[in-house]
């Protein structure tokens, strides 16, 4: 039995040390599989998810041509209507309604002085004759006048208090699980993810970074301005009614440009307002990668093109065409929209 | 012998697989401790050294009440004087008269006009009678007119061609190693460094990421306005004569929210210009860390403070002093300057 008790035990302990040793490391490289390949399984097999795998491998390949150091990885995403819905309109809208609203007591005049009264009747109608002057007047006079730490309060309450007409969920539920998966795909492939959006940039800030995981310093968007009051030591950043930006259209760019310093590689948009994006991407020296988002979906999401006063996809979509960029027909190539609908 | 060599297989299959197995267990181990680690050498043994280390010890501990989220490590830094020189001017003044000298022969007017009159006669003294206003001039006239991407590769090109008038090397040699070795350690700990600088923002991204390992959307800076040319496909951005931010005293905090976003734990800088990101910093609602860095070595580098244009240092040392922020006496805590010195 002594023969025999040597081998067994040295036979225990090669079993011992296979177990702690090779699963290790077959973990090891199952993990960098799943990192370096989250699958984006929201998309639908076809040349749309084709195009984006193509691109990254390729672009991310060393022994490629097209091969694109990690420090150039920049990919931009606008937000309304390509990382969350905007219909029936801009979300930043209902908040700002819903601010006019809470406010309306410290404002009586507000009863009879458009666009004011509009909202307060509820009259959207009326309220849309008011165009973009109107809404930024509503912007002025909601999301201005308080420091930013506390208008942060505000549109942390605001998610968790109110709720979408058509879905009846929180506003930052309605995000798109395709692009979420998107994002993480290219983070996965160490493409830093950015958010250049023409919607306030601390309207965004306090929930972006839970919803699809981009900090705060990596977000680009419209602002007002700001000024420094030391209070006795107590020191706030006020919000004056003032527009410091407007980041849309030519404006996406020149915020690229000014918050990230690079051009992009990727650039992701839905509208005309993101066009100059794409162009701006397009003359990148690298490979680059433009992806217009189609609302196609009626059923599911909403469908709207060139004829839509929210989100306008006219010029955008032309050229989109005509360029040979990638065009996601959301209809088709969405196996789901929103992230609730995986449960 | 048959009998002897199943045990011995094992016994080889043993110490094979241990050696395989362990080493990668200890190295990961070392790795692990040099990641967060990394030795602060340039630093002399004494409080200032010892205030850093417990700090970022206590903040990064998952068992103190102090510890910190990875995502609210933010940590920001002054560039000019903090981490380069700064004397006997800012560098970007010899840039600035290096350029109105490249582009004097476009302007013959600036033989009689000032402040160009006095950097085309090399006269300093006249120049410095112009104070800020002059400064503006120059820069206006010798930053804007050009694409930034033809703006980029003029900087890269003078880094490339100037010299410091006393070391006689590249300005982007004057760099602090001990400065280097901080942002590496705060890194390593898991913060995200930024430079939030009164210098202009696209004069320091060409060259910031290979000093100081801060990419270029992680530069916060001072910025003249731009404008996106469609270009007839060829897109750019161009650079216009007009001041879009100034990023100094109260420009500081209002650029890091407009940046950035989040209030820094972290904020390091050396001239009354960077009180207020210091106040800032120290109204965080976590335990925050405030370093001042007194320029007291005129042998070695210079020695300056509340009489000097450049970087005066009066009211931020007297609050650093009431308030126990931290103030690295540059002599005495530092056992190099420059990284050329550790060659």
């Amino acid at each position: 039995m002594r023969n025999l008790a040597l081998p067994f035990l040295l036979l225990l302990a090669s079993v011992l040390l296979l177990t702690f040793c090779t699963p290790k490391e077959e973990s090891n490289v199952g993990l960098m599989e799943e990192v370096q390949n989250p699958e984006l399984v929201s998309w639908n097999e076809g040349p749309t998810k084709q195009a984006i795998i193509d691109y990254v491998m390729d672009v991310t390949n060393p022994s490629s041509s097209n091969f694109i150091p990690v420090e150039d990885r920049i990919a931009t995403f606008d937000n309304d209507g390509n990382l969350w819905s905007e219909q029936p309109a801009y979300f930043q809208l209902f908040f700002a309604i819903d601010r006019v609203k809470a406010l309306a007591s410290e404002h009586p005049e507000w009863s009879t002085q458009q666009p004011f009264k509009s909202v307060l009747e509820n009259d959207m109608k009326t309220l849309s004759t008011f165009g973009e002057h109107g809404l930024l007047e509503l912007v002025m006079a909601s999301h201005t006048g308080m420091s930013t730490e506390e208008f942060e309060q505000i549109v942390i309450d605001w998610l968790e208090t109110s709720r979408h007409p058509r879905f009846d969920r929180p506003f930052n539920e309605l995000i798109y699980q395709p692009m979420l998966e998107l994002l993480d795909y290219l983070r996965a492939n160490e493409f830093k993810t950015f958010i250049v959006s023409g919607g306030g940039i601390e309207f965004m800030r306090p929930w972006v970074d839970e919803a699809y995981g981009i900090p705060s310093d990596q977000v680009v968007g419209s602002s007002i301005a700001t000024e420094f009051d030391y209070n006795n030591g107590n020191p706030i950043i006020k919000r004056i009614p003032k527009i410091d930006f407007i980041d849309d259209k030519e404006g996406k760019p020149i915020g690229i440009n000014r918050f990230i310093g690079k051009k992009p590689v990727f650039a992701s948009g839905n509208s005309d307002g993101d066009l100059q994006m794409l162009q701006w991407t397009d003359s990148n020296k690298y490979k680059s990668f433009q992806l217009y988002l189609h609302h196609t979906d009626a059923e599911r999401e909403w469908a709207y093109d060139k004829n839509s006063s929210i989100g306008r996809l006219d010029k955008g979509l032309e050229e989109a065409l005509n360029k040979g960029w990638t065009v996601v027909d959301m209809k088709k190539d969405w196996k789901v929209i929103y992230p609730f609908e995986m449960k």
